[in-house]
């Protein structure tokens, strides 16, 4: 890797760019965060940033403010230090889910936090499966979108497909649901899903045919895990073969692990590691894949200005 | 209607400006947009914008590119004329389609014309039925986003809707679909749409149940009708009792009118007036619903300070 | 107080809000706080916000992070909704204390937050006791400035002040101290203090006249009290008559409770109620001041267009 | 030609920007503009941007909106390609004729242009022969301006000028008259215009001894030619010996080439390629002299860091 | 007067500002410019502006670096003082002369001063006859463009203009004697100027008939003088009746005087008080307009938003 | 020194940007300032600029505003000539010492001349020894702060230390007096000012045992040394052994020569030459230090990437 490159982390997921930068070959640059006596954060970067490419890791995972603003810290201490080019490497975006005012008088969040990366002198992010693709849009700066599609799909090849359906979880997701079905040329099913309060959804019925067969529910997301236990039940209800559970972002936050382990019939469940597994070991049938290589690619291709669109479904 | 309000028209749809002002019981202040012999436009406004709250009618329609940039010149000209505050009225964002990037090295049009519109002196945009949601969250400034689902709904509730189902022709609109489907309390059902160009796509399937159903096919915009067209089709071929559709934008452009007067068993075509209805006459069985009502009331809001949050689900 | 004015709180200090709102004589307008499963944070104004004179309350005390991130949600969200002016109401500013570069490589977190905070929506800051008086230029909007030391004054004159003096625990202060002092007619002294690490310091020494005195301590926050304690140590060995301490921010985090118990010879702390005072009852000798007179006559003057100049020395 | 740089045309003139890269040694990267059916442009950039050198070629010439939005997605598109750094090559810039307010409640459009061409992530622009040299001013960003007087006078040193004089059709275009006299050592004149509507001019008088002369008339822009064929009139009323015209941007549009085929006693008119001679053929007596080298050398230096100084009064 | 409205004048013609007060029947608010020991400046605003409509009298006129950052100092001071609204009175702006890049490497002062304005917090501009009617959109903020034509006309409308004639003492300012000469039904025409230095030109030629004239030479600005006595040379040597000078900016620097009092056959000079006549007394034969109830009345519109076009060419 | 850099020096001080270019071993390139009859300025750079590191040497020194606003235009024409990154070197920021709002409705002159030099297109700013640490949190570029201390430590390490002590003059300034004494292993002590008027103070005591003492003052700035003789008046009164005077930037404005000489027992006045030493000669016993090494190896790191950080307490 070219000596003109800098790579520091956030607490939120050292692992994740420690993989990254022992796959491109490199050293993690340190950094230090101390919380001040008055609960204020100060993040000192151990590394020379003049006039170098430089990257900070950081998805926005639980707790999510304490992870943003020490991320704000980094962004303002690495520009004032003169760093040449700035990018978030942020591989969830949990602020993506705030996308659109479906009340008066609410924040579009996705939106808000752009703007203060970009204000904090986030000059580029890259990014992976954001709760929907026209967040892109809301960035005032360029957005390199990774995609897990394949990453995911790889994994259920190797498993029996022949009376498999892919089943989103909500309309919300169907699009993105249609896609991976289209990787594993799977037909696809949805959810018609009445959320109540944020972790209390009912679901109406299933839109399509998943009778007998062989469910794998995506999801971007599953958190709480709320939503996706009322699936099955309904699936169970309607009468499936099996079922599967993928998802990008694994954050199994609550009573997700209690309310996973208790479904006695769940065949897998598959995530990636864009957020820190804390639960590891806890949720049986858990599979984590690895997006460090996709990001460790990206950064690669960024930075020797190499085009990066063929990572974007793939 | 108080005396420091004024209302501009672009040339893009003066009908409904003129609605609008009828409606406030007040003048449609004039304006003259003069084509210069290299093709450059001017706008002149004629009527005092001195401290004023200043609005500009004009919906991205055909032709786009000069209505968008005759929208720009007026903005600019009411600024440079010191306008109080300068709110774009306009009932149809086309650009608002181009809302992610589905490919790369493409602009995000529906960004990047927020953003040109705000460069242009635009402080507030009141709209309705953006492609998607989240467009809402492109635009720096404040976004009143109307919804004509209640002006359809009331349309459709004088028809018999005991054997009704809302079919929305792509994964895209489901959500839409389904809001409008639970004002009249009917079920939701979608085309599995695969789009192989811009007027060309291949429904693969309906997801849901439709068999023998009185359909109502609901979109948030109708262009040249092709996809639509299509899904007529195959919702034949899956054996419906009858068809409706409905659709926000009535842009019918193109072979939109012969594609639809060639379908002998659609029962009603249903738009609103977001669009200048050009083809007024030419397209048989079609019902434009007025929308200026729920626009006069928002600029009245909007000038008298008063919440219009109630007119966002309405 | 007139009709058009609006004032939300955030979760740091509703009492303070509601105490300023009830001498304003008007209803504190609610609002919602939510936790998403994903930890991410919405905020649900519960007010007209249209044309209106908005303010919102919300010292940045501990957890700073999570009312740091409501607060900036609540400005985008009343921006959103068209406030007519954003005004932040925020009695501590916890972030001043990051206000110069005094290691390579970290940010200025109090230039930092004040970009966010515009970058967000406010478009003028009421603040008490900064750090240091310099922090108000690293604001791009407006910021009125309030002293506490009238409050603190009056408080003091009521004691036999004869033989007083007041004691800035270190150079940064003195010149505040100083201001304080002469409203009592009082000399002054300051310790000189190296700091160590963030709530560990060693007194180097007193320098000024402060031997058999009465000694006044005047800090702008009291956090862990860490560098307080060892001045009392100090000023002991010195030989002092007998020792109150005052501050504007009485944070009293971690240790602090029960090092300031563990002073018998402390005749009394005084502070304000810029922070919300969490340890009620557990601190012995502690005597709370209300500034939220000072604040709400801010807040009148700021809506009634008076000037608010003299409430800066008072 | 550096590995580094990207060349890309819109559609207004891309023989231009052909012509540009062959004499760079280059290849033109490929661009497809799309036009979706509710009429939005969309163009997808086929050649890799990030961290190049971009330039985008388009002058401002009819269709100028289709054209303006077209450069607008382009440029737009090329940032969040990463590009490194983005230059418009504009030829000809349509709008710089609105460099003033000469009517209450207009936009300066010259201003505006700029101000979207800088929104949408031009960080540069080449042009040549702006209407007034104050545009420049108008633009955020470093423009170079070039001039096309050299290559006009260069064609001018052929012909017999030992009783030739330079006239300017109107005082606004007097200053460049002069520039250009001044390389043929040649007097100048100007015609008093009284400007009536946008293509219908009174001439005055003429200002200067044109008496028995060789006339040149030499202007920035022939759109209509009405202006012109007036001073021609006036020109022949005075007497003069002969006339040719020169311009720089030949836009011939409307009845322009009707009015000057009826010119029996015109010599020649001399235009240059700014704009795409789309009448090439129809109008008599007309050769085109290729700005190309000017410019092609312009991109060259700008990307090599080399001064372009000289290139602006060559 | 309405009572929202504050009017301050910073050091270079507080005569002006005292007049435009006088004429709107209010107080001229008081200020007060400190010069330290380090020559900075600070200047302490004496008048409340807290939401007021505030308006800043200070041309550009000599010492100009000392009066620009003044009002530099001034307007944000307003600002910080919480402004309503903020307008910058500046009957002269000097800097208007740097208007093109006329050499490479240099600035186009009057955007970069424009710019600089607006950062200080100007929201709006009023002046008088700018160097060129471009300069107006360099301006990112509304100009008040008003004329002294009238007021100079007025005047010479009492003198014999039987025989007389409009001269512009070169090509730059043609326009604006051509349009000067309509208003009083008089020719024009122009020097043929070719400018070496700042102050020494030469003048080729007179373009236009001047013969036995009487000749009223019409400048925006006289400064040394020196181009408009070398005209002086060559109207004598053509052979006109009598010669009269008019402008609008009457500087009268270094030579000036002298100069000018050393034309025993100049019949008069007429100026206005854009600028302080400093030299009142001194130059012979010169006459002083006010443009004062100009300015005047446009603070008196602008305040009450009522439009001020008319003003603009009377 | 590498061939893409160049430096360019305004009128303030041309001897500290000769004295870095040849310690870096490369010419300073030329530039003109022309100051046209009008008073405005003009600054021509005579030096490439297109895509090199610039960087332009201006303290802001008297005469101040003279030299700001040259050094704006400075900028604006090496932005305008595509410079590839833009450094202001500036020895002595003179506005730093309003950077507070001490009045009501005055400028903190720190920050709107930061602003200033941001918009006309600086990106980052050497500077040394701000009046506050605080004002570099001014500036929205990034800022490289360099101290003194150590070179005027070095100076003072060969007098005999073993009966000094550090004197500030006020308590503003202890801080910096605190460092510098501990990079001699001194004690401290500090004036108790009080500031009547710009150059009027009262000295009411010494806080700090200096009695018997080899007193070194030490401050950042001697302007008219008006407070520093009554400091002197103050300590001769308490009975100190012998006085020294060191500061950073010695302006030595007004009386301050004459006030200096009149001091027969001061031992000797350090500064160094951030300020152009106008009065070398006239000041008894002054030594002036160069840093010119330290902006040259600053200069340097910056150019090639290499971090500065240890010059900032060297």
């Amino acid at each position: 890797m070219a000596s003109d490159i800098t790579v520091f982390s956030g607490s939120a997921h050292r692992e994740f760019a420690q993989e990254v930068c022992d796959l491109l070959g490199m050293e993690l640059s340190p950094s230090v965060t101390t919380r001040f006596s008055n609960d204020c954060l100060q993040v000192h970067l151990d590394g020379n940033c003049r006039k170098r490419d430089v990257f900070i890791v950081q998805p926005l995972v639980p707790p999510v403010q304490e992870n943003l603003v020490e991320l704000l810290l980094m962004l303002d201490a690495a520009r004032g230090a003169s760093a040449g080019h700035l990018t978030v490497v942020m591989p969830h975006y949990a602020y993506a889910r705030s996308d659109k005012k479906d009340a008066p008088r609410i924040s579009i969040g996705a939106r808000l936090v752009a703007d203060l990366l970009h204000k904090a002198g986030a000059q580029r992010v890259v990014t992976m499966a954001l709760h929907s693709p026209q967040v892109h849009g809301m960035f005032e700066m360029p957005v390199d979108h990774l995609s897990a599609h394949h990453v995911l799909a790889e994994h259920f090849r190797q498993r029996d497909l022949s009376n498999a359906v892919v089943v989103s979880p909500d309309f919300g997701n169907v699009k993105e649901a249609n896609q991976f079905a289209r990787l594993l040329n799977l037909p696809v099913a949805a959810g018609a899903k009445r959320r109540l309060t944020d972790d209390r959804v009912v679901i109406d019925s299933i839109v399509g045919d998943v009778k007998g067969k062989d469910v794998i529910v995506l999801d971007d997301e599953i958190a709480t895990a709320g939503s996706l236990v009322e699936l099955f039940d309904k699936l169970r209800e309607v009468g499936v073969n099996s079922i599967s559970a993928a998802c990008v972002h694994g954050l199994f936050t609550g009573p997700a692990v209690a309310r996973l382990n208790a479904q006695p019939d769940l065949k897998e469940i598959v995530c990636t590691n864009t957020v820190p597994p804390r639960i590891a070991g806890e949720l049986d049938r858990l599979t984590v894949l690895s997006v460090a290589p996709l990001f460790a690619e990206a950064v690669r291709r960024i930075h020797s200005g190499e085009s990066i669109s063929s990572l974007f479904d793939a």
